[in-house]
């Protein structure tokens, strides 16, 4: 028996301001373009419509930004998460440089802190990792942190915290609108959206309509789709041993379905401009029937006649209909007496999308 | 909570010679052929041999009829039919310029009539779509006549009933070849079908031999590729409650499912012309085991020398296997007495192809 | 009812000699391999790489060689093994011109040997497969012997054996390498991988980490991508009837799994040359958890500076997890005494791959 195969990093491993620069490219192509709608039920024009992009600036239809995320995300799945049992939040993602069908994305990952935690078996990593396209033009960069097992629970840091601090939000000057991107011809038709950036109000909730249930076999396609290859989604005897009892879903796969889902009520989100923040609130498997509502946080302005910003909370919640029923974000422990999320909340996400105003 | 959803129309919302103008126009790409391939097993050579299909005058492969189909009848659910428990039937559907990769499809749909029903919380409409390409060249229309739910079952219509009369079938001089195709150099190689449009005697039945065993990932797939978003086919919460008690697959994926079945007998059927009617007789589910037999209902003679139409009639049945027992299409029901479809079948589509004639 | 549809070939149909030219030749697109990804999970970069494939010499990136060999495996089957209980074996299979997006694929198999068995219902037959791009290149050759059913347990040949000797390995001046390929300048970020060919030593074993359950909808959309027609993989109402009591798993699915399970120790294996040798121990359903191991059998020298071959076995096994038991590749039946494979090993694999040299 050898030792050609790594079992991934452990806390030990990360030393702060390391880089990796992550194993296998991958050129997006229409096939993958297909797969994530065949996957995730997508429906944003952008994505699929080439007229609809190219009458927007672009040279044609445009990589989904979430697919370009788990593109990203997946890379440094080896690197980083390999031995993570969950990932505890997102700060200061911002979508850079378009992606179409035929760019090849790699991604680079720096170490930016560490910190143990009152459990001797798992630390907890802070990390930035950024995505290039083949012209070494950035696409993406996110900023992540997740508890990471230790391979020996008896190993302490000498220096036990340079956790970083992180933006709360995406600054508004980093919200990245493409410079070949008019709206001022934004044909509403084509999304069939009625409502613009205007019509949003701050404090306004908006229930989608649909409910997704989430077969293995669907979410474990999205998941290898990105070459994220983190065991817990994939291997079930190992999962049968752990607390959940069965394949966790990747929690980018949650992300993508919410998305899909939140096109009703706000059609006319041309695409993702960052996520100011974010949480897997609770765990989904299969067989979990997944709904969603958003909150619109606030109403930016870019300072373009075209479009705006608007600040949203993605709520996904997982068997329990908001359209049937109030689900809270956030309920009070019985018996501890802490407040937490609402055991059925599994996505509370913090993110910025582009609107374009009434004309 | 806010309004910003649509919750689709209701037979209440439907005018008579309104038309829709569809959302979410759709880039076919070879990534959309490769998954309805993964999909449905489908082997007809036009759709993905490009060789083959230059050998017949044709640029390159050739997009799937029925994915065409699939695609342009998905633009029209969101408006149309998310409030409609069944489809009713199809006439005059005609499949009329070749979609290929690349090309962008939009749909609009007029309402041609309206009827009440005994039922006071349904009425049927009937609608003609249309699919164009970027050239704004038709590539498909249809008839369609579905149920839909009243928003509030005490409205009734004034002029309670302006159903259109429908054409029977697909006139034959409305049955489209492509200018640019011509079977004189077909070769059966391609196809390894044997038989020829002469060889079809009408009244001929041919029981084809494959079983599809379909998974809920599966039609989930399929019909997320297509941006179909009706409720019953992914919420299985809701569908829990419904008279079925689960998930309620895609008719259309059945009919791609049966059509692929087909290949085994009619291997020179070179492409769908058009459907002259069809029904979905019977609900399938994941778990069901779909089979399918053909019977010859006619020759058409087309006026050429290199081919010929010929209409079929397309049997999907679940969880009986025609080749090993006789299923009858239509069976007498014990306490009413009245004749319907036997309880195993699933389709019953009138349709005409085409096919070469022997040299 | 008629007779249109063949039932495949049976024992007494094939002849020695006789050579089929397979139907339905298919145009490899960028769409299938981006299936091939979400299907396999699988990583290796020159297969999802653009820039990478270029560095090497290639156009673009290539095909993977197990999705050529399921393509080609898949147009045989209508005429070779739909009545075939089991693949036996496969020999001197050698992957030869690179496939690219764009290119069709054709198929033909010359039968070169058959044997009565000691079963009357069936016989062993042989066959040569090759599959040929739209050039007319060959773009793959392999052997493989399965067992037949007879359409007459009765019939009994008359001469009951010219079954063919076959190699024992792709001899070495066979493992092809296409003349383009330049490994000099192998940049082994890319795959991630820190051993070369000169640090696999035979005798060696590694372990991969990853394991895969596998699920019905996962493997049905895989082997239908293939165009693979075998009733097994896709009737659960003819399987219940079966020994096995549910549907079976398409062998070559396995392969690509376990190649795909193979990457983690494995990363510079460019790509595969040939296969010597293999076998599908025992059948896999749906519901198994797939892990694999590689022995290494022996280091090639290719004769040039940049590269050398590796011959491995791949070994996977179901339900049990090699890296937390020794799981033994052959056992003594208690009863019989007879050695054979360990009831959970499914895959016995003896391949040759690329590897680079160290610089």
């Amino acid at each position: 028996m050898t030792t050609k195969t790594r079992g991934g990093n452990f806390f030990e491993d990360f030393r702060t301001g390391h880089v990796f620069h992550h194993a296998v490219p991958r050129t997006l192509t229409e096939g993958d373009m297909a797969v994530y709608i065949a996957l995730t039920g997508d429906r944003h024009p952008l994505h699929c419509d080439r007229e609809f992009a190219r009458s927007l600036g672009y040279d044609q239809e445009v990589a989904h930004d979430l697919l370009v995320f788990h593109i990203v995300f997946g890379r440094a799945v080896p690197d980083v998460s390999l031995n993570s049992p969950a990932n505890l939040g997102y700060a200061d993602v911002r979508f850079l440089a378009p992606v179409y069908a035929g760019d090849t994305l790699r991604a680079e990952t720096e170490v930016i802190g560490r910190r143990e935690t009152s459990r001797p078996d798992v630390g907890i990593v802070w990390v930035r990792t950024r995505g290039f396209n083949q012209r070494q033009e950035p696409v993406l960069q996110l900023y992540r942190w997740a508890m990471v097992n230790k391979r020996d629970p008896n190993t302490r840091l000498r220096r036990t915290d340079d956790a970083p601090e992180l933006p709360l939000r995406v600054a508004t000057e980093d919200l990245h609108v493409p410079p070949q991107m008019d709206l001022s011809q934004f044909d509403n038709v084509v999304t069939g959206g009625q409502f613009f950036w205007e019509d949003y109000e701050p404090g306004e909730r908006i229930i989608h309509p649909q409910g997704f249930t989430i077969e293995d076999a669907e979410h474990q396609s999205a998941t290898r789709l990105y070459q994220n290859n983190a065991r817990v989604h994939f291997n079930e005897m190992l999962q049968k041993k752990s607390r959940l009892g069965t394949r966790i879903i990747y929690g980018g796969h949650i992300i993508s379905l919410c998305h899909s889902i939140s096109f009703d009520g706000l059609e006319n989100a041309v695409r993702l401009l960052g996520f100011n923040a974010g949480a897997h609130a609770n765990p989904t498997v299969a067989g979990d029937t997944l709904f969603a509502w958003s909150e619109v946080l606030e109403r930016i302005d870019l300072g373009r006649a075209d479009a705006g910003a608007l600040r949203l909370r993605l709520v996904g919640v997982k068997n329990l209909d908001p359209n049937e029923e109030d689900v809270p974000l956030r309920v009070k422990d019985a018996e501890s007496g802490r407040e937490g999320y609402h055991p059925n909340v599994v996505l509370d996400l913090d993110y910025t999308v582009l609107m374009p105003r009434r004309r």
